[in-house]
């Protein structure tokens, strides 16, 4: 590896890609000069802490720009312990790849002067997109992207001046400030124009899932409605939907962001048709000397599937993409594989987590996708396992794991993390069914809930469990009125909770084998229990007693996104 | 699928893979008859879940042995729900291979009978090693294997009757049996005959560093320490060692378990030199018709590199058997992929876990292995992430991922499980590095410690990071009078706890770019900080001021087994 010696850095941007690019790159090329532009105040701030701080988890917001051990990362900390010139209030307005210099504007004086550099970095990441609602505009409407905005946050909670919050977008960034907010005691309406939460995340049987749970904290969810305006004076009193009036002290607005590409776009650099800068796996745009990473740059998925760019904004990626940009200009190559499209967020004491494709964008792809989603305890009972819905997405083809989403009180952030190697390594459904993960009652049950979900889609596949989606379910419930919904519960579970529906049969899964005559063999019987495992079990007794019209409910009642009945 | 129609499966075993054997070929096969013997009293019952039980996070040992919604899984049970004949209290004594039955004796009657098959399944598990000592036989030494073990052991400590527990091997059970007595209150030691708990299973450092832990928590440890007799009159009165006398009135004697394989020896199957029905990848023994699972055969590594079959029992490998079994007689083909020496332990608050080879292993196989010792926090500083230490384990040559230990009060079982994914799918170093996983605030920091790790091992193989492995540094420290501690954290932090060493000198990272010509360029110099990140980053400071004989300590203090100074 060369010095850097006379080497001539400029990055533009100091939040995740740009920091981390600069300082990796100094401990590689000591000698190089590297200059971190910033249009903001604060650098290096730790932007996805927000929600968590306006919920009152830390109360230091200065916590988001320190390090670990309490040093605040301003520009005087990273001249002298990463050896890197951070300008802070200094915009660049221009990039002239001819000179190779950036055209900057200090922010305080309005001076603008010229830097030259050898190789530049774009981190300049993205912005909240700004509807053009009448309104947008009023005090205390905001979009979540800064300190700032965090503060005033927390101020109007703190001083008691927000009562009824409106959140627009059921998205991360809306359903994690939800939380926020209701953990606090506010009231909290979340408006989605589409047609559930998560809408690009999740597969809609789980989608529902969440928001039946959020509805039990108390959380208000409209989907399928569009803010018409945002009603008041000086500040917001209101949220006026194509449905309805929501009173509102306080407004946010998390409809996605967009990549700051301008600069990029404007010096000729190749974007995509939606915007975003378009880079190699080295991160180069398509001036080699010129790289970009972070929230502004569209990324591949892992698998050569989806054929096109996505733009899937994350800190983590932001700072994977500062590794592989200072590696390259170091001269190690390290590409960047792409995106799984992994996340996870926290909705109060569930999960939600998810990778790879979802059972729609599969679809949406064309591709003969199977699925099965299964419901049970993360750990074993006398342990107090809590439960997680998984559904798995599998190629049917190639048995290749697609995708996988887990939603539950249980740890889901752990069985994503296992679902996303197997889509990142293209494990089958054989392989992840069989794979020695660590087990101990503190921990997992015998075979972990990821591996039974893909025995559970394996038994599908081969003819042997005959699993019915819970929508698919709820469709036939509405619409064939002569089945039979048997549930094979204990008595004691039946008396607790049950399916508000006259078509339910109970016999306990112990006395099946005995009563099957009980039950016709000229109608569609739906068997479920409480996760349905019994369910399961159930229909192959039925089957074995020559019954060939039976199905089991997936997930089971813990399952059920719709309405049950409990004592 | 064919039904089974008079088809003979005798069961040996009713703890975990003959019940999973069962329950899953009377699904596959709904005609075939199935009859479960079972020596015990017990059925399927939890025997991992003892300890938990032991140290009271629950207190209905029913619990072991009823399922999820509390019903017990009786021989009725397995009558009625799983259409399964299961005999208790009934010993298989020998298996005629020509005429294809089994001789059982009623341990009730004394009767003895044939029981024809046409295939066996041999579930008889393992036993727990009984070693030679003297007064092995006394009241209160039990081993920890069954369930009239727990009652027994939790009546001594309900009636106050326990004070001095003495614990005979440090492997898991022992650990695990340790934290449960210390947690109830009981004064507790371990003697463990090699130079380290978990000899087995964690390198030393790892092992030395789960020591420190657990002597802070009040747990004695005596490693390279021999039992030479159990002292009392008919109950154990002290435990006699080859260095001193330990008060007991309770012993616990965990120093393995053995496959019971004498049937199947008998029957003239094929048995590995030290013990364990040697099986095929469908569990098939050396006679086709007779297929054995879970504790009592021997199993192969993942990675075709040990080249011998390994006894490593766990209940999650004998549930997977199961499967396997029952699919093979059933006709689908699954394949038991073998082991990847995947486990976890809870030890108070920390984790302990590993997956693949060991640094041992990989050496005493004759594989150039390189590895690196990383420490951080499992989430980001403001979300009160908890410290984590990682062991990563690869092949210099292939950059292949060997194996991982993680130890830490942080969730190490998540890390431990992404890790034995990259194990079993071959995953490289640099795959690892940039692997897509879950991240937000509550779960993980933007890059995940697994994927940190593998950056600190490529940038040590880059030549890049210095990194001394913390018994290599407590070897350089006693070996080499003449060298710098450099301890480069803030005044604060070096108050409140520091290296017990004359040769440290203490300046903060922030003032060493400053400061770099008050240390010596003729000395090795090992930096390190409160988990080493700032002591890479000193390293690389030095390098480029011209220091060419700097490392810094992997780990850091928080990950150093060793003593330290606290204030």
């Amino acid at each position: 590896m060369e010095s850097g010696k006379g080497l001539k850095i400029v990055v533009i941007g100091a939040v995740a890609c740009g920091p981390k690019t600069a300082s990796r790159l100094k401990r590689l090329m000591p000698e190089a000069e590297i200059t971190v532009l910033e249009r903001g105040e604060h650098v290096s701030f730790g932007a996805c802490g927000i929600p968590y701080y306006v919920e009152g988890l830390f109360n230091n917001l200065s916590a988001l720009v320190e390090t670990p051990v309490g040093v605040p990362r301003t520009p005087v900390f990273f001249e002298k312990v990463k050896g890197v010139k951070v300008l802070t209030k200094t915009e660049a307005i221009k990039i002239d790849r001819e000179s190779k210099t950036v055209v900057v504007r200090d922010l305080r004086s309005g001076e603008e002067y010229s830097l030259p550099y050898d190789k530049l970095v774009l981190a300049t990441g993205a912005t909240a997109v700004r509807p053009p609602i009448p309104g947008i505009d009023k005090r205390n409407v905001f979009f979540v992207r800064n300190l700032d905005d965090a503060q005033n946050i927390r101020n109007l909670i703190d001083q008691g001046k927000a009562k009824n919050v409106v959140i627009v977008g059921g998205g991360y960034i809306g359903i994690e400030m939800a939380e926020a907010f209701a953990e606090v005691g506010l009231n909290v309406s979340i408006v989605e124009m589409l047609d559930q939460i998560f809408p690009q995340f999740l597969d809609r049987e789980l989608a529902l899932l969440v928001q039946k749970f959020m509805k039990s904290k108390g959380v208000s969810i409209f989907t399928s409605e569009t803010v018409k305006e945002i009603l008041g004076g000086e500040s917001v009193e209101a949220v006026k939907t194509d449905k309805r009036e929501l009173p509102a002290d306080l407004v946010i607005v998390a409809v996605g962001v967009r990549p700051n590409d301008i600069l990029a776009k404007e010096a000729g650099l190749a974007c995509g048709p939606k915007g975003g800068i378009l880079v190699n796996s080295y991160c180069q745009t398509s001036d080699p000397d010129i790289y970009a990473g972070g929230d502004c740059v569209l990324n591949f998925y892992v698998h050569p599937i989806t054929g096109q760019p996505l733009f899937i904004p994350l800190g983590s990626t932001a700072n994977k993409h500062g590794r592989v940009i200072a590696n390259h200009i170091a001269g190690i190559a390290s590409p960047f594989p792409g995106i799984a499209c992994t996340s996870v967020c926290k909705v109060f004491e569930v999960t939600v987590a998810r990778t790879g494709l979802s059972e729609a964008m599969a679809k949406s792809l064309n591709i003969d996708v199977v699925s099965a989603v299964w419901t049970g305890p993360d750990k074993p009972h006398y342990m107090e396992g809590k439960p997680l819905t998984i559904k798995l997405i599998a190629s049917r083809k190639y048995r290749t794991i697609l995708g996988a989403e887990v939603v539950g009180m249980g740890d889901a952030a752990k069985r994503i993390d296992v679902a996303a190697m197997a889509v990142q390594f293209k494990a089958t459904l054989d392989q992840l069914a069989y794979v020695d993960l660590a087990y101990a009652p503190p921990f997992s049950p015998p075979i972990d809930p990821i591996a039974t979900a893909a025995h559970v889609l394996l038994n599908k596949m081969n003819g042997l469990a005959n699993g019915l989606n819970p929508l698919e379910a709820k469709k036939w419930m509405d619409e064939r009125k002569d089945l039979v919904l048997l549930d094979v519960r204990t008595p004691d579970e039946f008396n607790q909770m049950r399916l508000p529906d006259d078509r339910v049969v109970h016999i306990p899964l112990g006395a099946l084998r005995e009563k099957v005559n009980e039950l016709p063999k000229d109608k569609d019987i739906l068997a479920f229990c409480k996760v349905s495992m019994r369910g399961y079990e159930a229909q192959r007794i039925l089957n074995a007693a020559g019954f060939d019209r039976v199905w089991f409910i997936e997930g089971g009642l813990v399952g059920w996104p719709f309405e049950v009945w409990t004592a």
